[in-house]
């Protein structure tokens, strides 16, 4: 049964397992550094369909299959998903999932997804609520650049702040069986909104959020970044990075810069893919580092102790239109081995 | 801590309370058959704001902002904000509650948000994840209609089986204090697509959706529809509502029509209110429906068992336009006198 830790952190004592997981991402983010890491890469973005929307789906569903099936168990077997997407709606888990029989329970944490998800199922998981609970997300550049941004065939030019969104989506079983990495905290966060007006530069307007939940975790737990092997941010980018390092400096008076990482900054090679600006984004971006490179090192005993924190941008195409500023959050998972 | 019934049914023993709750309503909700029973009436539907998008978050904000205070406590004891709702990216939750500071788990289930919510506070009330546990939605004609279907200005024609999306919020504070009714069990829905295509008629998409839930329900819970005071279902409207009494015996061979009720059809007189076609729908309908009349009339001793299911059409606008076909879920929350 899960114990609260300070004012904002919960552990849970039963350090509920992930016993499967599974990263799916497109031809760029296969071309990327972790390229080798997924479970299988869409060469082509449409993954056969008349539709990006339709394409995300698919990706969010072949996730969530191959964790299940790499748990060992079925989709019978789960008791709950708790998913959600970028998508108008929610429309990429919803109709990617709705044909699997599983108790749906829909969240939405933006770019921070996946860590949401996470807490939540193992929540339930150390509650004894349910004996297995899936956690899953999922983006796709194109579907998320038509409905934030512009439409592709307008050709609009990136700024240098610009993050580019994963074609990607990652899936973790959770359970208290035997399991790969164990989960043994959580911190749901508190909206951030530093007046952040530029949808172009996602990493300032949520690089505040972030910097909370540190705060609050670190405060919480009266732990210092040194006692991480990783602080694992999903997805700042650099320059939402280079806020953060700063902001828990000058905010908090914490370093965390010695073991700081960005999901962002791990599934592209900025310097060779240009394109991909100041790093990758999107709810697929740090489910399929997490549910790929980052698990398999937890995994392998490389990495012991990683402090997992998605940060989610919460506007929408209307609010920036009607000159809102950007409001964030910002959730955080320890993940450590088995 | 929750004990499963069934496969799909949660019970939970320690019984969360309903401390406090409120819902807040537009003009013509105000002029509806509940009129009364809201906590305020918006009688200018932008609530002063510059556009509906934002005056749904005002909305929102304020019926926290009540249940928080007809609690007895302030949102600084508040250790998690369950909220979501139909605007893209659940703006009308996240811009209504940023700057109450309350940790923010987001959720989504379109119109099925307030039991989904409902659910999530419940279940980690009787998990002790938490003291005090908020859950919250709304909706707004105009925002919806602008995103779901038609800009206002172009004055479609409404079909009659088209409902009414409520401009409306309703919130309620889960503890396990003393109460005004009591949370004794939850169940998270399966999602159902009958293959329903047609976006003005969110009824017949819902039914099946309605029909699951609380078939698993009753078989979970070895109980049948004369053990409750009501069923109540929000918002399958009348063709939904008819469609769901004619499914559950056709399916299931189970008879609700004596118990059944829809917050769909308590909102407005649909005879007199003629507009409102179908019947009333939006996450606001269900939530302010249950966040006054319901929940007062349960304080009061006059309903002592009412089993709430939320319904959601998990579509987008984009779906519609690409003739996808509607996937519905509903959520069920088992409400009895404190």
């Amino acid at each position: 049964m899960p114990v609260r830790l300070g004012r904002y952190t919960l552990l849970l004592p039963s350090m509920p397992g992930i016993s499967g997981y599974a990263a799916v991402a497109g031809k760029k983010e296969g071309e990327g550094p972790l390229g080798s890491a997924f479970d299988y890469i869409y060469e082509d973005g449409t993954a056969g369909e008349k539709s990006w929307e339709k394409a995300e789906s698919i990706i969010h569903r072949d996730a969530v299959t191959r964790a299940i099936s790499k748990a060992g168990v079925s989709p019978q077997d789960a008791d709950v998903i708790f998913a959600g997407d970028l998508l108008n709606q929610c429309t990429g888990s919803t109709f990617g999932i709705r044909d699997m029989g599983i108790p749906f329970a829909g969240i939405y944490g933006a770019c921070s997804t996946m860590a949401l998800s996470l807490a939540m199922a193992s929540v339930w998981i150390d509650s004894r609520v349910c004996d297995i609970a899936v956690a899953s997300t999922s983006s796709h550049f194109c579907s998320a650049e038509k409905q934030f941004r512009m439409p592709l065939e307008y050709g609009g030019q990136r700024t240098p702040t610009s993050q580019w969104t994963a074609t990607a989506a990652g899936a973790a079983v959770v359970s208290k069986n035997e399991c790969k990495a164990k989960i043994e905290k959580v911190i749901v966060g508190r909206i951030q909104d530093y007046g952040i007006k530029d949808p172009n530069n996602m990493g300032a307007a949520m690089a505040p959020a972030a910097c909370r939940t540190i705060a609050d975790f670190l405060r919480d737990t009266n732990t210092n970044p040194s006692d991480y092997d990783m602080i694992l941010t999903g997805d700042l980018g650099s320059v939402g990075s280079e806020l953060l390092c700063e902001l828990m400096i000058k905010q908090e008076n914490i370093d965390i810069s010695s073991v700081h990482e960005d999901c962002g900054l791990m599934i592209y090679d900025t310097s060779v893919q240009k394109d991909t600006g100041a790093g990758g984004s999107g709810c697929g971006c740090s489910a399929a580092v997490l549910c790929s490179d980052i698990l398999r090192r937890i995994e392998n005993g490389e990495l012991k102790k990683v402090f997992f924190v998605g940060t989610g941008a919460l506007m929408s195409g209307i609010s920036t239109l009607q000159s809102e500023s950007i409001p964030a959050v910002a959730h955080g998972v320890l993940l450590t081995g088995g």
